[in-house]
């Protein structure tokens, strides 16, 4: 008889809901402001670039938002996602801790992203939009965006981050098959792009960059709106499927995390397993310590300050309160271009100010170490954005191996990194440095 | 209430014996020859590549075989894998058929190759063996190897097929990481691919060929064995896990299949999915069609000849009575890399001698379109190696819209192809032929 490590559940168990943090919030969060009159943002304001029917779930306060039923159908495709308990990672540390981790790279595009994609494709559509506009780091929003479109009949603009672009040519085939229009950022489609390469013709671009072109395409584009995969509360929103799956499976384990850990670049995957968690603490008055993991090299909760920053580099979008390293901060060309953002979303922000998660930031040759470990021993290849959750989740069980306590880690492997081997081969080779 | 369309299973439903189709055949199968002596190869002759327990297996006509536990436990990171019924793609052909697929794209490498690959490495490893040689087409054998040999502690050397190892690097990089030695086929590693290179430098390799190469390798180095990925009696074996969970979840959806389709190059997927219908045909007197489908361009099946051949191109190997387009065959450059092979499974060969089964053969672009049509409805961008087997279920779904039949038709997904997508920019920029 084989050791139960792996905790699934039938298609019947995907949430009916998806859970509102905003509605169990000791303190409210400040409001996103216009950045011309320094006011609360208006509806009108929201809807130039935004669906109403999104917008209004973007403020909302309401605890459970009922999930559309054509959403779960799609969600139907791959979730509920497995929880495993990484038995040969524990044996390979040679810890105590029991070590979990919530897969969310079965799905075709690898990533948690679809859970939003999905969700705000089918919106779009309802609201009579025609095509989306958006950027995108790694590719993994881009590619879950653009298959979500295909499913609901919207054509996809992707604007690419250019030495993703470069770096990361599959993902742009992935967009591409599944019929999207792919362009690098800064790319010659968009007033700004063009400002920015006359300046810097070799420019590596980043996320923020990339969201000035996809809202200017937005604005200028008949029937267009404009889709975010992550930083926003809707998206944090949509990724709380994980979490609550998550708990019902750690009930089926018979156990309960004494740790909970995501890598944290918007902070989307962060608040999909995470929040659930959080209302626990808040409610059932668990106490469970909650770990947002960044780069080093862009770390915008444990090195950025809590003020009103804009969210793309062309200052256009509305103000935020949020952790943040400066609307103008280049990040370095790490490889987790996933995390190569300057702010942090305000939820997880306003959590953060609260004291309600705990944040670390964690070195690019210490990540790969830790991906590599994991891939040698549970077999899956994480991509190199939830490494970082996978490097602090060691560091937990290495602890508990000092200390003899049987502690509980439960981490999300938010996507595997089929598509970021090359990274893996550089750090092999030695190229890679903090 | 969204209609039911995943079928999913518990770890505990793994199951616990693969099933051996030899001991259910009407005839027996003829032996394989030793080369020189044309005479039935002994125990000793196949010890000579093989550890003693899997050639044990090999010639085994016991009708279930006990899956060993540390094996098991393997197969439960990923086992057991999804089944779906496909309503979007039923929508997108109007057809009043049923579409269910087996999907084995769930684990670390994406195919259904780890079911063979962890318990030949296991195998191997009680058997005292510390390395294994082999050879890889696509790179899903290869790399599947490579992960097993890691999870046993064993090494792992890759002759990968020349024009594969160019035109998938990540799979390369996929066997890397989980610590393997890759090199290109032909090879100036061995006397056989020095010999190939000398008269033809730009030679693009075979599997026949690479074949050779690692049965070279293994006889000259110490402690070292062959793996092979396809056609051998305990690969079909291994892979009967397939069929016997579909079965399962087929009765889960409360349907039986009326079509059983998987793509076939060396037979192993195919026998994977189809050998425990072929008995409920043969034992319980079902009359499912069971339907190999393979390229045009490699149609050992349908344009082969049913005699004995060499396994490989150097003629070492024992020569096996199977379907085969003799072992001097240079498949062209098709990007299913992965059913470039000049024979068939002797088992699958049988089969089909026996009017067991049936197969037919796909034009490329065909595959290709069908592949885009599924990535476009599911989601998941197949492999091109499935998308043969998606080819024949559409052409299946389409007759029965034609004739009103509510048939139910279930073919293998054997593995995705996000390490494919260069074909798939071939296919869509026009670059592909027949």
């Amino acid at each position: 008889m084989t050791q139960n490590i792996r905790f699934a559940l039938p298609q019947s168990e995907i949430p009916t809901h998806w859970y509102n943090i905003l509605s169990d919030l000791p303190e409210p969060m400040a409001p996103p402001l216009h950045p011309g009159t320094k006011q609360p943002v208006s509806l009108a304001d929201m809807t130039a670039i935004f669906p109403e029917n999104l917008v209004m779930q973007e403020m909302s306060t309401e605890r459970w938002i009922e999930i559309p039923d054509p959403v779960r159908e799609v969600y139907a495709l791959w979730r509920p996602t497995p929880l495993l308990r990484a038995v040969r990672l524990e044996r390979a540390l040679q810890t105590p801790a029991h070590i979990y981790y919530k897969y969310e790279g079965v799905n075709p595009v690898g990533s948690h992203k679809p859970n939003t994609a999905v969700a705000q494709a089918y919106y779009n559509k309802i609201a009579g939009v025609k095509r989306l506009a958006t950027e995108t780091g790694a590719g993994q929003w881009g590619s879950s965006l653009a298959m979500a479109c295909q499913m609901f009949g919207l054509e996809c603009q992707v604007y690419m981050v250019r030495v993703s672009y470069n770096q990361k040519p599959y993902r742009k085939l992935l967009m591409q098959t599944w019929g999207a229009t792919v362009f690098p950022s800064p790319s010659d489609q968009t007033e700004f792009g063009r400002k920015v390469l006359a300046e810097d013709p070799e420019c590596p671009g980043s996320l923020g960059m990339a969201i000035s072109e996809a809202i200017e395409d937005t604005v200028k584009t008949p029937h267009t709106k404009y889709a975010l995969g992550s930083v926003l509360n809707h998206v944090c929103l949509h990724q709380t499927v994980i979490g609550q799956e998550a708990i019902k499976q750690m009930a089926l384990a018979g156990e309960y995390p004494d740790v909970v850990i995501g890598c944290a670049g918007g902070g989307s995957n962060f608040a999909g397993i995470g929040f659930p968690f959080v209302r626990n603490n808040l409610v059932d008055k668990r106490t469970t310590r909650i770990v947002a993991v960044e780069p080093a090299s862009c770390a915008s909760l444990t090195q950025g300050e809590l003020r009103y920053d804009f969210g793309d580099t062309a200052m256009t979008t509305p103000l935020m309160m949020m952790y943040t390293l400066g609307h103008d901060f280049m990040p370095p060309k790490i490889h987790a271009g996933g995390l190569r953002y300057h702010g942090m979303a305000p939820a997880v922000s306003h959590l953060r100010k609260l004291g309600l998660i705990d944040a670390v930031a964690c070195p690019q040759t210490k990540v790969f170490e830790s991906g590599i470990l994991f891939a040698r021993t549970e077999g899956i290849i994480p991509a190199p954005e939830p490494a970082h959750a996978i490097a602090v989740a060691i560091d937990e069980a290495i602890k508990a191996r000092e200390t003899g306590e049987k502690k509980v880690i439960l981490f999300n492997l938010c996507g595997h990194g089929m598509l970021d081997l090359p990274s893996y081969d550089a750090f092999l080779a030695g190229n890679l440095t903090d």
